[in-house]
């Protein structure tokens, strides 16, 4: 949370529009712009890094997908900005990292913010990656906050081999497989987190300590933090349904509904899992305080047999001299007759209000 | 939940549109379809294992209804699906075990997703089951996850004998007739949670233990689960009553609104049964506390009335030489008389501070 | 809750539209048919066993209500609604005692469920019953699930002797007459629940035992129950006053809208009671913790102060031959100084740290 | 609340419109009519005790205030009523004190029930008090349900002396001035429960005991209280601002529409209070569960420390013929030694635990 | 909270529409006037005391940005707010400082409440101020509360300098730009509050005292504050989105959407921020149970392992003159065995028991 706001501050106290990178990945390493120009019977792909030669494709007839790997090359992402006529406040949002999940309509192209997740085994925690695409008639352009690794793998697989139906099909289609990518790898941080709950609940079963709270408490960070990254996309996906801009085919409209379910379901999981962990929680609770109840049952009863018994034995301890009972012949059995008793008294007690 | 997440990740990794089988069911056996068709005056049921028969029925005029057994025989889900024309993603969907309850228009056809729900005795646990339904003008293609057995064997029964009106209406009629068998069902299961409830409530008023909170747990999470495939369900029949598809005749629209009262009526239930989870928990946790609470005051009484006599009877065990109240005569009278008055000024404090 | 769902589940493997009965009443009793057949001047009134005799009413110009105590003789309520035209699902739903209440505008007539509710004192328990009404132009048909007493008797007595306006107006007025009679009849039980309330509320400022608990928790349940009854009757109102379907006259509305008010006050009056209720339960778990601390207090400073004490004791009572202090002169009386001073000490500390 | 639905209960039993007083105020003394007639130009008051009286100011084009003090006298409210031409159920519910704030279009006048709330400083309660409004063209009638004071003394002078634009606009700038003064009112009860939290909270934050909780519990309900009257409010303002009733003049509706802001923000206010309130509760909980685990831990302290030894003093106070110990020349030392190092060591553990 | 309450009252009393000064900064310091005019090639900026001087550039083709530097001087803003022609129900609430955050349209110009916070690090408490922008064609007021800083140098800085889009453009930007570094500024004030989490987080993870607690409360109290202050200016933003007035340009439109959305995401910060603090709570609540848990098992170990040992010391300490054991040769060996062999298995059935 604190890091996002963090991030926002960078910016404050420079003109509005100003062009501010506010992430903090490693901004030594230089931009790549993967450029992919393809139709149904072509396709080019070059790595590139520098503007000019994309903005050259920006005429042609076929479709060309722009990818940027890392947004903190502030001048480049403002020349290609306005290589394609992208508005200011665009251009801004593309560097700013911290945006929220969202789709404008700008006309001539829709900017549409998202949020890629990946789960760090080791720190078990979930990073996030901002991804903007720009949609326009006859280019697509895509921004990832990290020059690292994405999800897109096998849509520029099936663009170079021709496999499937993205290579007949506009840029629409190319981003909802994207869209669709995004979507999918949710499912497998959501099943990441499932396994923990399927594990910490076996956990509570059994015997759990101060370790399974914190547990407890790092998955319902997690899960906050997916449901802030998954709840505003159904805006932007049911904004793209709703919307009859001309960039959406309606050809492209069931795919959409398709993703749109697979966010619902999401969204689903994702409060179910919240109110499983809620549960959980009550039953820990509830499991430490019937413990303590175990635990103080133990200590009554033994302190209520004891006790007594101790004091009995204190006072023929006692070495006044006058004492009668010292001498008499059966004194030391007749104390135990009474302490035996007592205890077999007190036992029986327990027995009758259950607590034994 | 895990599950349903763990299916889903199956498909990822493949490009958009292939169908995956994401179920667990066994898929050794064979698919079976169970096709039937009639109308007012003519009856005919068969069973078949392939889907060129079933073509054969498309052009009749009369209605066919084609139930599929399993749907993880990839080639024939998809062999029957382009002989009925249906779009690529339905098919997927199909074959997809982790969808939503849903329902889309797709102008020939309506594309119906439900949950069939069984509950397992032995594993006392709700097992679901898709069911989807393709409701074209002249025929009903329904799939069930599982090859076992459905809550339709009536509807068959009734089209067999021609009872009811089933035979004497379209696919619609035939449509509604399914849902109500399966939103009856969904009453089967709520009863039996309702019992368990009431059995954990009668336990609960004697004597809780920390079993009592894991089944309090189990109910809570069925109930979830419930909800989850009831709710979404609302959603279907709503749409349903709302859209003027000419597949949907008015005649059955008050069917449909009488399953959508039950549907209500059902997640009405589901909500109350939930609330009276939560109000049993925190009697639950009140008893507890409250037990500890008497087994302190018991404690506590032992103690303060023991402890000081005990310290009396070791002060008088000390062996100083120059003890002067030890050889007075009456010491040791004495001495019960103090210990005897302190007990009983303990026991009159508590009595007035209401703790016996 | 498991009662409503047992009830519906008497119903499952029969043909839809079946007539069953679902209640529980005693079946043996027959059915009452009361016929009141009345306008401004005329007044007419018979009891019937027999539905032919009714039939003859349908044509009249006045208008005829006709009571019909008890809905298990599913012959005589079937042909009623034959010699009505009612369509066959009302029917159904007529002799169905696990509706919701709802409204529904079949055309010609509009049919209404309610719940009747009376609070049984012995078992401390809300009994509803079930009330449907058809309203037609001329003729107003209530079925009562138990043929014992309803709240009705007044608008018999007023619709016998004049009284009012009830004589002077249509079927609906007759309805909204029903309609506040059983709207009217919430608030006295709301006023049970208060009372309990109150009495509760006064039990927990002083000595609260287990048994606050179990009442909290059945008017908890009850208190569920009311509200299940009586929020889906805000629909039903809003319902009649939303439609302009002729059968309501634009005389009754303001009426229709006091009554509405009344059902507001009613769910607003729940609500309340409601959060009062968790309010309470708050206090009472608090008050329980408050005293474990106040008993914990006790225990620990008569331990703190006795246990160094005994030890002491315990010490000087201990038989070594070579013990200097014990042949002291004023060893003993140094040793009581001792012990006073350290529990003197003792107390002080706890002054400090009021805890007394 | 159980108030509320007596009063309600009173009415039961009687034809529907009859007239019911359902108050509890002194039923014995007059009730006042004070009668306002005033223009720009022009002002009367009169004292009267009849209702003839008013009537003749009907007619007049100056605007007429009737503000009726108390209204159980029914013969006099039923012939105001029907003076002015007020529909029967109005006139009902002017005498029912149990309405809910609402607002109503009658066409010719609006008829508005509002909450008049006093703070009483004895019990520490708020005092509700019912004032109906009934707004003509050229008419405003306004009934209290108490003769006693009102809190619109400033009105009245304003009037008298002219101040301020009251005697230049209509009647709807007048109710709003009414209106201005009830909501007013409603900041002076918050402040006062402002200044009670604040209270509570620095108790909270010293020495709480049991009595913060029920003071905590009276706030709670209070707040419940006042939320009940303030919410309904919004609605009524709401109603007026969105109606082009033709008795809300356009100049007005600035000044309604701060009344809104002003209700708006109430609405905030008690909301914020009940959040602060909840999360009291919780610090209260917190802090008494947080002490006694102070408490255990200082009584495991003693315990643990002075058990063993006791033991061990025990262990050499028997009077075993034969142990060696005893007769050691150092025995005592060393027995002194093995005490003091065990209790060291018991200290360091538990320093180590971080428990001192 | 109780502070706007009390302010309110202040007015109470009065006259509707009579000018109240419900502030408590310092009244003595005179009201700053800043005026700054200009357009894309003028500039001109002059520090005035009087109102006179400022109504001259009403008429200006240039763009005029008064600011006001407090408001307790009543003549002054009565006499400006007269000079533009400002209604008067604005002017009062221009002097009222318990506004909630609101826009409304006078047609001419568009009256804006906000709220501007900073973060007090010595009290550790948000400090509101509140600023009112009152939006004509060719002016701008704004009024602060205080006449200390503000947050608008750099907007004044791009203004004198000509960076920036400013100076090219209307009031309407302006007026962005005041909004924007608004709400740029709740993030500094968010970030504040997320840091303080985190540092209160590692304190529970390690070893948590009632300080936390006390800090965890009144973190919960900011985030209200701050909840009540950023809500109601996402309903202002919507509303100038919303609203085709005139004054609001077309090319402003995307910069208002961009603020809205930063509005949206302080909004989601607060929420999620809410709900961690509320896990917190949750955890620590945990915590502390637990650790007396722990505790519990310390005592009820030693106790039931000495209690036992000592009644048996205290047996033999007994000074009966026959008792058989005490004689034996090894009967103080065989007591040892008999103790040391109870505690070691008391030690086994703890270790059993999980305990240890």
């Amino acid at each position: 949370m604190s890091r996002s706001s963090k991030r926002r501050i960078k910016k404050i106290g420079l003109p509005a529009e100003s062009l501010v990178y506010t992430g903090d990945k490693k901004e030594k390493n230089p931009i790549n712009l993967t450029l992919i120009n393809y139709d149904a019977t072509h396709y080019e792909e070059r790595l590139l890094q520098q503007v000019d030669a994309c903005l050259l494709y920006k005429q042609k007839p076929t479709i060309t997908w722009i990818n940027v790997d890392g947004v903190h090359d502030l001048n480049l992402i403002e020349k290609l900005g306005e290589g394609f006529a992208i508005h200011r406040l665009v251009t801004e949002d593309l560097v700013s990292i911290v945006q929220r999940p969202k789709c404008e309509d700008y006309g001539d192209y829709l900017f549409i913010v998202l949020k890629m997740l990946t789960y760090d085994a080791r720190q078990n925690k979930i990073i996030p990656e901002q991804i903007s695409l720009i949609l326009g008639q006859k280019f697509l352009l895509s921004f990832q906050e990290d020059i690292q690794g994405d999800v897109f793998h096998l849509i520029r697989d099936h663009l170079r081999t021709g496999k499937g139906k993205v290579r007949h099909r506009g840029t629409d289609y190319l981003a909802y497989c994207l869209l669709d990518a995004l979507v999918d790898n949710y499912f497998i941080i959501l099943e990441k987190i499932g396994d923990s709950i399927d594990t910490l609940e076996e956990v509570l079963m059994r015997q759990p300590g101060q370790d399974v709270m914190e547990q407890l408490y790092q998955l319902k960070r997690e899960l906050l933090f997916l449901h802030k990254a998954v709840w505003p996309l159904r805006e932007v996906i049911s904004f793209l349904l709703r919307r009859e801009s001309s960039l959406i085919q309606d050809s492209t409209m069931p795919y959409l509904r398709d993703v749109y379910d697979h966010v619902v379901q999401a969204i689903d999981s994702i409060e179910i899992n919240r109110d499983i962990l809620a549960t959980m929680l009550d039953l820990y609770l509830f499991s430490v305080s019937y413990r303590t109840n175990e635990i103080m049952k133990v200590l009554t009863i033994i302190a209520t047999i004891f006790m007594p018994l101790t004091f009995l034995a204190g006072v023929y301890g006692m070495n006044f001299e006058h004492m009668p009972e010292l001498s008499w012949q059966y004194g030391y059995l007749l104390i135990w007759i009474i302490m035996i008793t007592l205890g077999v008294f007190m036992l029986y007690f327990f027995r009758k209000k259950k607590w034994i």
